[in-house]
């Protein structure tokens, strides 16, 4: 009874202008055809089915076949096609030509001609089998193949006669297809794009336009923009005698749309079928405000529009495409920067494998930098850096890296690592590089002395051999590969510029050196929000002077060490200063441990032997008496800085003396903010503020000059979230680190999450793996207590997040929601974080004056 | 003005029966002495000066000296005391004679001869010239000294007369004690005892009974208990024709108080002066509730209490006093249970360095385990049990201790570690074996391959020299020290037993082997909070079996081996079972990484490859794979459980075998309580509970038992706690592993904060080692937090804590405070816990039905 009246409520319905169809129940193709006939388009009838009557006949109901049919009158020929809520989820393929018997092929024959009709009735007969009866197509193999020939063939196969009656023919195909939809492979398909597990299928049923026949009968596609750059193109192909997209497969058979040196072409074929195409084309671009690919069929004559559906594009061509919709008026500029997925972005801002390229892939790791890049092989810095002076593209192995290996990461094109993941130190100094980076390819086995890596499959790639990295699928692939050039170019600058007009969240960037701001200024980052600044001290004259302070027996000559580090710090800074050019930049006093400046390797010990003067055993003594359990816990941050001041000491110097040269310099006013690293209590801030100030004091006291600073605290223990209140009366700014925030709470180290993190995501025990998405429940808590608590000690707190998730769009989201003043992310996730941001203030412009009176649907068919 | 006012509102003050004297105001002397008067003691007429007046005194304020010398009449000899609010803060040594001078020597010549007088006289002199002017003793090196050149000499040296008026010397006398308690040396002495910065000091001033003179006089000090053991015993000394304390230093010249072959005796001089000293004694302790020793003198035969003070006491006498006190009903038993200091426990439990032993400290490092021993130097495990076979003391010294050490510190008497604090791997395993401990001996070389240790003085100890520790205050002293027992019988067991009458928190021991376990029994802890089940697997057999497990490379191998490994689990957990009778057993799954089973060395590397059949090179290959960057953060406890379910399903096989052979054996019902570590999400819980169950099914089914079990999860991580209330819906129990949480909110490692935790602390930025005393702002906001959302989804959710917390007498009162059900703690910390705990319920007895009617404050002379 109950399905019953439901299918009595949720009947099929004869799509008009004004009839009740709805997307989320008669699906997005459904209501993309009712727009196309409201906008009087040649679209033949069509009938809608609903998803819960489509859910119906999968479950052995059966329809009002009477009402089904009524629209098409007398000789009805009828296809049906998936329409999905959303396009993308795709759906079982179309069937053509329904209601094609031995009766009417005699009647059709007699309109368009005997072998039109043959052709339609053989076509129907061949697609019936395979794709409602299930038949193998080998049973067609037959010479002269007639549609009586094929009859007889299906019903020897099947034993029972192929259905003559319409209404028999489209129940099958209507049951075929409701049930190929819930099959287990189609759900995890569509699942995989995105749709959930309940995703209803409604279907249309359209009369059909044969294509095939008397006078100029054909089929065609056509699209009005280039699917890779955006740009303004007809693209397409027509066939005559054709049926569907059959052009777009026919090679060498089918026609060009526009005139063509290279054969014949729609234009000239049919210049008005044409000329309606183009007008239709622009009807159908302003109606759906959308760039739309036309589906259509021309018989005797007479042209029809099947279907439209949003014309495929790369992520450079959509941010054309959207661009010119705004400029050209039809949708809204803040519609615009809405509707490019930031995600997307990534692509445009690196070089990709060509998509057609062919891939010969030796080895899967994870993606932790996108982007592309060939190379020969090195396994070493050393190795690397020669490569780079000999003008030699390389490819960098490393089983992982350390700070030692940085100098040779930037001499590279690529990083490959058999260890680690996404927040690597590979993959955030790849990342920070721009590089691709595949990280954790434990596959590979690498011999680093041997210099030769052994794939899985036993194939041996030495020093020289060039291979390529994919660093945005997380492959490396055998050879050199064609590569395509990044698009951040022309109209991806103009809608940043739209986005920053919308955005009400600021937006930083992670850098280190004055290479990584140059990249954050190219990117229009408002500033540094993070710089590490122990980052400078791996150039290799610094290192060694470094060392020499870490292994100083007594504070003297700690210092002495230190003060010739202080004249290169500050030019660091200046630098920084200047290319940053007034915008505010944050510098994080030291944080890592000490022995990861120390050598690792037992050459290296040796060389620092030597340098230093001692025993290599005496070097070995004390670089094992650094070294620790657990070094992310372990004796670094705050804590250097309080139980060895002098490191702290020497880099306030550098900062407030490099703020008076560049005042000096004329460089605009620059306020710089001090950061302390890895703080948890209120008495580290305290004791480091002190020595600071008097710092300052002294530097202002020596030069003379007036210059301010801001000092804040990076919270990244859980500690100093919950005491957040304690802190802020200490910090003028409290900015979330939120990597380590992440690895504390979960207790978590992101470098051996590696190991496991793919099964927990997959196992569902993390919905996501949490250093790429914000934790909301447990780190987000953290983070909205501390918000809390900082602000309500120091109402103008400014706020912030440094870490990876801040050019994440879902953390950005929920950064904005809880009133955090900017976030911070490497330079090239820059962009992300700006449209993404931009698109928060655009759909929820809060506080903010914006107000675009924008509808939020993004889909090209709203209901 | 105010000053005046301030002097005449509290000035000096006769002590009588009703005067208004008040210990907060006057010091406890004359609180003390106000009540000695009041049960009829002959104590000679005293005067109290209050706090502000010795404040105003030093500030130099003149105090009435009329009205402060009026009581005690013409001719007047008086002493000055000091009276600190609490006795222990100490204060300025007293003064006595003051008043004699030229003249009055002649009068009491006649009364007391002329001997005495010119002997006090001379006194006064000499301890006014030292103590109040502050001269040099030499100055009185003269021949045939008399009170008359000692006047010459102190007016040479000080060119000014002695003065002669009683108000000049009293009022310098004042002047100078005052002053002296304002001395940063002296305040600093006094605040390591507890004092505060601003702690006042009140003075006595009494009548001198002179002990000098004829007929009986002497004076002496009596207490009635032995200061070592708290039995009865008369003990002190009595010295004729002296004063104050004198007879104490006086060796062979005193006299014994009892009758004594060796010598005179008081007993025997005077018989009735001892009797009433014996009964003042008695009433004392009656009236004052408290043990004393008693100050007095004899004075021409006639018998004065000056002073009374608290009978100095080592830990164990403290407790056979306080029991006494209350089996005499003195006092109550609730009191006597407050009364005792937990902290004071641990001394009672190990043997100690006797106090009067010589100590040659060859090195400090971190107290890690309390107690003391002596042995043999040995450097590994292997020659610590070599040791023990042979019947020989040994001292295991390493570098640091791993899991592989375990056997060797079974075998040891103590440990000497150069790194780690004492939450390092020795550490916790010592305390566990109830062995002394000295961690992060840094000043130590040690050459365990040499087997010596150079101290930093130079010298050199080798294998089998011998050495003692002393791991209640962290040192290693060179050769054999004495050592006292341990004295956990007798009265302590009865003292215990009231405890246990009064507490309304539960005590568990973390017990992770049967002999853990008879310890905990011993200790009476009412089940096992935490068996680390993991440690079962360190013996040699198992070891091997496991690292097959770890190596295999198909699950069928993995089972293979863990079903070897399921009967020796079995057998463990019937054993626990069968210790612990019935009580509850709570039982945590397996959680280090995996790693930590592997050899680290090359020899232990060598023969796993032989044991395996493999190459050296594979098998370093393979441990290099499974290290860790930060194994604390890493692939350990639910992660493994997920990743590598094998190893849970034998432990809870094992388990479940285990309670159904208990059962068969006649055990009392065992429910035992299993226990998930390191859990961050609701999933893992989830995903572990099904697995669980799924065997306990199984064994039910295999053996037709019925047993029942519970599932809880160990709550370590920040994010753990914050969704305590998702994870109480699988789970039956949270207990909070505070070791980790406290790790992991600080983004602390404990086994690294060594290397500055006892900076962090001097300087003040952690008030105190958190991993001592439960952090309360941060971890313990956690733990509140955890707790109320635990208990908001399942009320009835038990809730504990079993970190080295759990025995920390102020983290337990705050884990009583926020409502945990037990604390659990290793099993020589079980008897402070229960001490701690019950005195919590003394104190406050909250829901209970407790209600002693018992006065707070535990000092004997309260206001």
């Amino acid at each position: 009874m109950l399905q019953c009246s439901m299918l009595d409520r949720v009947n099929s319905e004869l799509i008009t202008e004004t009839a009740p169809i709805q997307r989320r129940m008669h699906g997005e193709r459904a209501k993309c055809l009712q727009r196309l006939i409201r906008l009087g388009l040649p679209v033949p009838d069509t009938v809608a089915l609903s998803v819960p009557l489509v859910k119906a006949i999968a479950g052995g109901q059966r329809p009002d076949m009477k009402e089904l049919l009524e629209p098409f009158g007398s000789w009805p020929v009828i296809s049906v096609r998936a329409s999905p809520i959303e396009a993308q989820w795709g759906g079982p393929g179309s069937i053509l030509n329904i209601g094609m018997n031995r009766a009417n092929e005699a009647y059709f024959a007699s309109i368009l001609g005997a072998e039109a009709a043959a052709a339609l009735h053989l076509r129907f007969i061949k697609s019936f089998a395979l794709d409602v009866a299930r038949l193998d197509d080998e049973i067609f193999d037959i010479p002269d193949l007639t549609s009586e020939r094929a009859l007889e063939a299906y019903e020897t196969e099947m034993d029972e006669a192929f259905p003559q009656e319409i209404e028999a023919q489209l129940l099958d195909v209507l049951k075929s297809m409701s049930k190929a939809w819930e099959g287990t492979t189609a759900r995890l398909l569509r699942m995989s794009k995105g749709a959930p597990e309940d995703a209803g299928l409604g279907l249309v049923v359209q009369r059909m336009a044969f294509g095939l026949g008397k006078g100029e009968s054909g089929a065609g596609v056509i699209q009005f923009v280039n699917s890779d750059s955006g740009d303004p193109q007809e693209v397409g192909r027509y066939k005559r005698q054709s049926q569907g997209r059959d052009a777009l497969s026919a090679n060498g058979e089918a026609m060009y749309l526009t005139r063509d040196d290279r054969g014949p072409s729609l234009e000239e074929a049919s210049p008005e079928a044409f000329e309606k195409l183009q007008d239709y084309g622009a009807i159908a671009r302003k109606g759906l405000r959308e760039e739309m690919q036309i589906e259509f069929t021309i018989s005797g004559g007479e042209l029809h529009v099947l279907d439209a559906v949003r014309t495929p594009r790369s992520a450079r061509a959509e941010i054309a495409i959207v661009t010119a919709l705004a400029q050209d008026e039809v949708i809204s500029k803040p519609e615009a920067v809405a509707r490019v997925n930031p995600k997307s972005v990534p692509e445009l801002l690196h070089q990709q494998v060509a998509p057609d390229a062919k891939r010969d892939v030796i080895s899967v790791g994870v993606a932790a930098s996108p982007g592309a890049a060939t190379g020969k092989l090195v396994f070493n810095a050393a190795a690397a850096q020669t490569a780079q002076s000999q003008g030699e593209a390389c490819i960098l192995v490393r089983r992982e890296t350390s700070p030692e290996d940085i100098r040779g990461m930037h001499a590279a094109r690529g990083i490959l690592t058999e260890r680690g993941g996404t927040t690597s130190h590979a993959a955030v100094i790849a990342r920070g590089l721009g590089l691709p980076c595949v990280a954790g390819a434990s596959d590979l086995e690498i011999d680093t002395k041997g210099r030769k890596i052994t794939t899985r499959d036993g194939r041996v790639f030495s020093e020289g051999d060039v291979i390529s990295l994919d660093g945005t699928r997380g492959e490396a692939l055998a050879g050199a590969v064609p590569l395509l050039e990044a698009g951040i170019g022309g109209t991806f600058q103009t809608l940043m510029d739209w986005a920053d007009e919308y955005r009400d969240l600021g937006v930083r960037a992670n850098a280190d050196t004055p290479a990584d701001a140059e990249v954050a200024a190219m990117f229009k980052a408002e500033g540094i929000g993070l710089c590490r600044t122990e980052h400078m001290f791996f150039a290799e004259d610094r290192l060694i002077v470094l060392r020499e302070a870490i292994f100083a027996n007594e504070v003297e000559d700690r210092r002495a060490a230190l003060d010739r580090l202080l004249p290169m710090q500050r030019e660091d800074f200046c630098e920084l200063f200047e290319i940053m050019a007034g915008k505010p930049v944050c510098l994080r006093l030291f944080d890592p441990p000490l022995h990861e400046f120390l050598p690792s390797s037992r050459s290296g010990i040796r060389e620092m032997a030597e340098a230093m003067g001692l025993s290599a055993k005496a070097v070995q003594h004390r670089i094992e008496n650094l070294s620790e359990f657990n070094p992310m816990l372990g004796m670094r941050g705050v804590r250097l800085g309080i139980t060895v001041p002098e490191i702290y000491d020497m880099q306030a110097r550098a900062i407030f003396e490099a703020v008076v040269q560049s005042q000096q310099d004329g460089v605009e006013a620059v306020v710089p903010e001090i950061m302390i690293p890895l703080v948890s209590a209120k008495r580290e801030v305290e004791l480091v503020k002190s020595r600071i100030d008097s710092v300052a004091a002294d530097v202002a006291a020596e030069t003379g000059a007036h210059f301010y600073y801001k000092l804040g605290v990076m919270v990244e223990t859980p500690r100093a979230a919950l005491r957040a209140g304690d802190i802020a009366t200490h910090a003028s700014f409290l900015s979330f680190g939120t990597n380590d925030l992440t690895q504390m709470t979960y207790g978590l180290s992101r470098d051996d999450a590696g190991r496991f993190m793919s099964d927990y995501v997959n196992k569902g025990v993390f919905v996501e793996d949490p250093f790429h998405a914000l934790d909301q429940d447990g780190v987000g808590e953290l983070l909205k207590l501390a918000c809390a608590r900082g602000r309500q000690v120091r109402s103008r707190l400014t706020l912030s997040v440094c870490g990876e998730h801040g050019g994440d769009p879902d953390s950005i989201a929920f950064c904005r929601d809880i009133g955090i003043g900017y976030v911070s992310c490497s330079p090239y996730r820059v962009p992300i974080a700006r449209l993404a941001a931009a698109q928060l203030a655009i759909r929820d412009p809060g506080d903010s004056d914006l107000s675009t009176g924008f509808e939020d649907d993004r889909d090209i068919v709203p209901d």
